[in-house]
């Protein structure tokens, strides 16, 4: 498997992007201890695991839709090892939390991340209570395609946002998902011929390897996506596909990754 | 090819659907004569060709995005036979221009859908002038793939609406614009076995075959759709992915429409 893109996504540690099992609880994702030790022994090895943001493929287009965060409140749901909310504290931001079901990602946040206006919190995004009108800003970086009903958390977003507040997120493409395997066709010879989508209206469940482990992804259509959104009281201020940036193309087989979109970066605005 | 949502297409008599080469102009979409003779003759022969927008894959989804006409005037941008400008009249719309490069698409709409509140136009969506603040709604479907420049499209529509003016359009969806041959891959027994997309994003022509004719159509990623209204003054009120009808699920092939998605049904509405 050739996802240089990911790759980068990796090297900027999100491990969300290959849930571990403790990551799980009742969301049914992983079921298999050795292949989480596994996971982690892997992600452990890798030479770039410490860089964070300016390492991943989409932060050259994600960091541009942040809004002002100075004096803000935060919350990052799927926060992983905390680099944006690390970002946040960075920014300004005076109140942030960060949830992620998995105690080790959220002890790895709190070794790697921490601050003073940071908390880490090891909760479902299903089990978090959204209190009304409680934050400025909600983001979400590569968490949401491993949730079966999105659009109840749209709501529950929508329900903690401040009228105005913002919600920032990026869900792997729907192209993406509904991939063969969620992999290249390969040719022959094993270079990738194309990328093959299939079942594309029958959303739910995708089972998928990642980083040598089985994990279970969600699919959802656009459709579900924007109209989730639009029909939750949300605006929309930008929808965009993830392009890696110039800088990574000398990266063997980044070119790929202009072969189909792999990410979707959303912003929308909490109409109260 | 096996494309029973679009032959449904075809039986709306949306023969923008492959543009013959009057159509063309400028626009280098075809160069045979013969071929464009070739497809007017195919489409006489369809049995069905007469049936307008119920034998229509995504009328089902596209009828409950249209606002209230009642007294509103309807701008139509690639009017083809005028189904939809007769429907508009058929609302209570009372000054519906449609246009359309093709000649012979235009006396089609004089014979077929007529109507004393409907003016039909020669003109390509290019040369159309725009006037400020004209049009209640702008529609267009399935004409705006084969526009190279959709976003200059979106300003003059910006331009001609009046605030609070409605842009409601059905473009072929990007997956199905990047796909390869923007055919299925087929079994060796002549299966559909997947949709394959490449390319993504490289933007721009794409050649095809349809109907036994070499059509040019501009593939434009959802980034470049959705952006190009949301940087023009529009806000989104829907975007959905066209889904066959019920009804129209024991038509042979028509469950692989489920597999890839073919059509992207926008509404969007002019913040002045």
């Amino acid at each position: 498997m050739q996802f240089p893109f990911i790759e980068q996504m990796k090297l900027g540690s999100r491990l969300e992007a290959a849930v571990p099992k403790d990551k799980i609880g009742d969301v049914k994702v992983m079921n298999n201890e050795y292949d989480n030790e596994k996971f982690f022994e892997e992600y452990a090895k890798m030479s770039r695991s410490k860089e964070g943001l300016k390492a991943a493929g989409e932060w050259h287009q994600l960091k541009p839709l942040f809004p002002s965060l100075e004096g803000k409140s935060v919350l990052d749901l799927g926060c992983g090892y905390g680099w944006h909310c690390k970002f946040a504290e960075e920014q300004g931001a005076t109140k942030i939390l960060g949830i992620d079901l998995s105690k080790k990602m959220i002890e790895e946040a709190q070794k790697r991340n921490s601050g003073n206006q940071i908390e880490y919190r090891i909760s479902g995004l299903e089990e978090y209570d959204y209190p009304e009108n409680e934050w400025d800003c909600v983001i979400s970086n590569l968490a949401l395609h491993y949730i079966e009903d999105i659009v109840e958390i749209f709501q529950k977003v929508y329900r903690t946002l401040k009228p105005g507040g913002i919600f920032l997120f990026n869900i792997e493409h729907p192209v993406f998902t509904a991939g063969v395997g969620q992999d290249w066709i390969y040719t022959d010879d094993g270079k990738p011929q194309y990328w093959a989508i299939d079942n594309y209206f029958i959303t739910g469940e995708r089972n998928t390897h990642f980083l040598g482990c089985d994990v279970v992804k969600q699919h959802h259509t656009l459709t579900q996506i924007i109209m989730g959104l639009l029909n939750n009281g949300f605006e929309l201020k930008v929808v965009e596909e993830a392009e890696p940036p110039k800088e990574m193309m000398d990266i063997p087989g980044m070119e790929d990754e202009l072969r189909r979109p792999m990410m979707l970066l959303v912003k929308a605005i909490a109409k109260k």
